[in-house]
């Protein structure tokens, strides 16, 4: 096993030398629960001893004041300015495969337009029969479907094409989030204006300052794309578009687009900034990929990682993390403990949905020597997810998006994890 | 048909009697928009002149302001105490199956208990071979699941019994939640202490001042109980027990303990106040149904309803509600538009899961003539949700829980909807 670690702490390297070395064997059967029980020490908490408030006054609850470490983290160097920024979905601390919307990563390239949804329009234009516009009203007079879906920015996990760059899972994997929308299927909407048989593309448009603008296919806005009002079950949160958006199942976040006022049906592709100048693939040869729209199978190890270390010492460990694929569902994952030399198939937990999240867990016991852990998604289609070196050797070394690569954590005798890259 | 209106409001007869006469008929394709397209009007919209907001400083993100009418919502007049009080989840406001965390019902016995962590401990004890003492990272490493599961309080509708008493369906519908919980399933715990063969009956005790207990029998606890610390993929809210509660699904809400901090293990029910002055059914002949744990297939159209008139007058009308059952799925939901005389299949949509809220839509034309609104559950058993006579006919009339009978809003010519019965 070669080690090579690209990060910026030099402390990483000696870590890892001997992180390699180390074997891990599985032993069952070990008790968690080891404490002589005093029948007396559920008594003597001091919760029982008075009466708590009555119903939260507050007519939307909030977390409790032990959880104020559960949040959204941005990276304030990420960007250039905070209009355009970025924070990060806390994926270490949550488990599941529902995001609250209180901790749905935000991206935004003009800042949060607050739209007064009674103001707001929906019109549908250029290659149609009947241009339209719709009210909030009247979109909530069309069938509508319920789906859960996640959504993964491009560039999630894109620092890390020169190696480990950044700590913890929320920071390398927190550009995704993934709840239940509601909304109507975009084809009724298209089928209600009439889509002329010239018409192969749609360029939805976003109603903040940004104006952000993707080509979308026809063929896609006819198959699963939603326009939605509601995300677990509320309206949409202004950070994430209120009150509509785009839901594109499987493609990349950026196309989503968010306070959809426009979707103009075209004969070709618009070239707009987001989908040139952003949003591509420059390959070593001087080429850029285009149109990589479909997010790839791709999995995280969410707990042990560096913001989740093993606290207690050997003994049972719960390994769980989220696995996901733009183009179907997640029968499988694997987990390794040593690096790559074993795997192991994981469990899967919770429903499987098309393009959504899934929980997976490996149970295993801990000897206290390092380990180098890893997990590597299988989807539907039967693709595996790639290890970063071979995803650089086809992509090169200039990429900023889709980086599906396997990520792996090393976790010292300490229980201390840390973000590494080993070949 | 026999109009019966029982509610308080003496103008519901008067309305009634026109209602129960008008035939509705179903015309298909009107479109929804239609107003004439002007290019600039969304270019005159306000929010795209200006940057809005970065990322959010907020750790935790809310609605927006423009939802502040979505909100928990009590009835004071309920209870005795605010401290054992009552608030509703707003089941017109939201789609889908997930009830976000912040707006999920409250029901408290002693208020809310604020318990710590790192301090809180869940103990065994009783007929096994090893009590146990488990704190919170203990928990934490036992193999976990992910389930989406209903928690309906048995009181839920129960105003309802003695006739139509509350206008809108959060207060007649509203003590309920769907939510997705990670939790250790109960089973694996028992089987770590060892349950003794005379072990038949567990007694779960909350931490907060009602001490509240309930006597569960063993094989329910075997079978699918969580002993769950994680709602929506996030810690349980200190309203609904954090830092760990009891899941007891398809039961009756007031099983799923709060802040649960010991189990002990018996050899019968404990007969405590919840289970005997409290949570039974007294029937017409002086006796009383008891451990009447699991909640039957219920449904309810959540919109329109009292709370979400029809504003828009004749033309497409989107009747949606939920469903559910804690004996199984909702294959089929009935709906009807003229109190029972013709009943047509709801479409469901989203995802159907065990013990899990449904969706259903009923996408209709209204001719804009009076309506008598009712939904139908089935459930994966055959059993078909009965009518509010016919549970009375079995019942009497002393109840207060378990009451799951057929729902009617009756709306008006001007859209506007109220609870009416009719049988």
């Amino acid at each position: 096993m070669l080690l090579k670690p690209k990060g910026k702490k030099p402390s990483r390297r000696q870590f890892l030398t001997a992180a390699a070395a180390a074997p891990v064997a599985a032993v069952a059967g070990r008790v968690a629960a080891q404490e002589t029980p005093d029948p007396a020490i559920v008594e003597k908490q001091p919760w029982n001893q008075f009466l708590g408030p009555g119903v939260d006054e507050a007519p939307y609850g909030m977390p409790s004041k032990f959880e104020a470490h559960v949040r959204r983290q941005n990276v304030p160097w990420l960007t250039a300015d905070p209009v355009s920024s970025i924070n990060f979905t806390p994926l270490h601390e949550l488990d599941g495969i529902i995001t609250p919307n209180g901790l749905c990563f935000e991206r935004h390239h003009a800042g949060v337009a607050e739209v007064d949804p009674s103001q707001h329009r929906l019109m549908i234009n250029g290659l149609v029969d009947k241009p339209l516009v719709f009210t909030m009203e009247d979109l909530m007079r069309f069938p509508r479907e319920n789906h859960v879906y996640f959504l993964e920015c491009a560039a999630n996990t894109g620092m890390e094409w020169a190696g480990s760059q950044l700590n913890g899972c929320q920071f390398t994997h927190g550009m995704i989030h993934n709840v239940m929308y509601t909304g109507v299927p975009l084809r009724l909407l298209l089928e209600e204006a009439g889509v002329k048989t010239s018409g192969k593309w749609l360029l939805p448009e976003g109603a903040d300052a940004s104006g952000m603008t993707r080509s979308i296919p026809i063929e896609k806005a006819m198959d699963d794309c939603l326009v939605a009002f509601k995300m677990n079950g509320e309206a949409l949160r202004a950070e994430q578009g209120y009150p509509v958006r785009l839901v594109v199942p499987g493609w990349e976040g950026n196309m989503w687009v968010k306070w959809l006022r426009r979707i103009e049906v075209g004969d070709k592709p618009w070239h707009h900034r987001e989908e040139t100048s952003k949003y591509t693939d420059l390959l070593a040869n001087g080429q850029a990929r285009r149109f990589t729209w479909e997010m790839d199978a791709k999995s995280v190890i969410t707990s042990p990682s560096p913001q989740m270390p093993i606290k207690h010492g050997p003994g049972r460990v719960v390994v769980t993390g989220v696995a996901w694929s733009g183009r179907g569902t997640i029968p499988r994952v694997d987990v390794t403990t040593d690096g790559g030399m074993n795997w192991h198939q994981a469990r899967m937990s919770g429903p499987s949905l098309d393009k959504s999240m899934h929980r997976f867990y490996y149970d295993f016991e801990w000897d206290g020597k390092p380990l180098l852990l890893q997990s590597r998604a299988h989807d539907s289609t039967g693709y595996v997810q790639p290890t970063k070196e071979q995803l650089r050797t086809v992509r090169g070394d200039n990429s900023i998006y889709h980086n599906n690569g396997i990520q792996t954590w090393a976790v010292n005798e300490q229980g201390v994890a840390e973000n590494v890259e080993i070949s």
